[in-house]
């Protein structure tokens, strides 16, 4: 299975990460992270660049298509290269993803046109823009189009798809070999259940 | 507050990413990805190769040192280069920390003796070999030093190292930010709860 993973300027680091673990683990899959021209490309954070080790024209036709998200997801929703690309591929998917704002690129691609669909917290307000239903999961599966909520959702959402591509089995092994048996110090990540001033103080780290 | 995690050759993404991404949305907080020559570093599946953007001469005195694991691991306790500049960051450091078989490259360079500590559960019984003393938990402090265990334990780890070094609000901050309300599909991460040809299968995954 091939996994096309674009990378764009301010990508939030573990949009991209979690899932590219996940996949990567697994027997047979493989995970590429590409962009308009192969190099390092640099987070929202200014410390990390990963390297895109092909262009766009270098993957055609990827199994599963994952667009992370994070500030740089405003840009990328311009970035007609980019877009073009996705179009293209998304006829051609088993899987067409994405993790936390990565839904608003797929939406300006134009393939969340009557979908239901998730994104951040913070942006998924905003999803009928693109002509999409928010439906307020962690991961939403809505034919071949998956979409998972902010940043740490990936991993689960990746776990979702291997299980569905492969078996539970496989998933289940992955998810012991990552040792994924979460224990959050806090029960804070839930936006729902959250006061509305930590809402604002998260949303200020985020934009 | 200033993170250093040294990258080195087939360290395991996860690892590194999960506690950069949140301790790089907490504010005030630098983090910077090092090795001996600064350059991108590839991964243990190949696909990832993450820049270090300073060499271990450009930050000898970080407040925390993180290093992540994975199959790397073995070469890497090898190294003196790295070695010597953790034993020397760490007579400063206000933690000195790890993520999965990261602990044993802090064992190598010396300053896992007489500490307990934990590591990826495929590498953990080996703990006695450096002078720790194993506890089964996914995060252990002791004084100043703090292992988590297997890849994904490292977020765990940074939400509970943002917690007291700064506070619990700012963790809990981070942690809705970056919208970290798990939801695995399969309670299968944890290692004293899964079946043996699971462990076995998981663990060809892994070395």
């Amino acid at each position: 299975m091939q996994v096309a993973i674009p990378l764009y300027p301010r990508f939030t680091a573990l949009d991209a990460v979690g899932p590219y673990t996940v996949l990567a683990f697994a027997p047979g899959w493989t995970v590429t992270f590409v962009a308009a021209t192969p190099g390092p490309v640099i987070d929202d954070k200014g410390g990390l660049s990963i390297t895109a080790t092909a262009s766009f024209e270098d993957l055609p036709r990827p199994d599963v298509l994952l667009v992370p998200g994070g500030p740089g997801t405003v840009a990328a929703a311009g970035d007609e290269k980019l877009l073009s690309w996705i179009r293209a591929a998304h006829q051609h998917t088993r899987w067409t993803t994405s993790v936390c704002s990565g839904s608003f690129v797929l939406g300006a691609a134009g393939v969340l046109a009557g979908q239901k669909a998730t994104s951040h917290w913070g942006w998924a307000d905003r999803l009928p823009a693109v002509g999409a239903e928010h439906i307020k999961q962690r991961v939403v599966i809505d034919g071949k189009i998956v979409t998972a909520a902010g940043v740490s959702s990936g991993i689960d959402m990746a776990l979702i798809l291997l299980a569905e591509a492969q078996d539970a089995e496989t998933a289940r092994t992955v998810q012991l070999a990552i040792e994924y048996d979460p224990q959050p110090p806090f029960d804070a990540g839930n936006p729902h259940t959250a006061p509305a001033a930590r809402r604002e103080a998260a949303l200020s780290l985020i934009f």
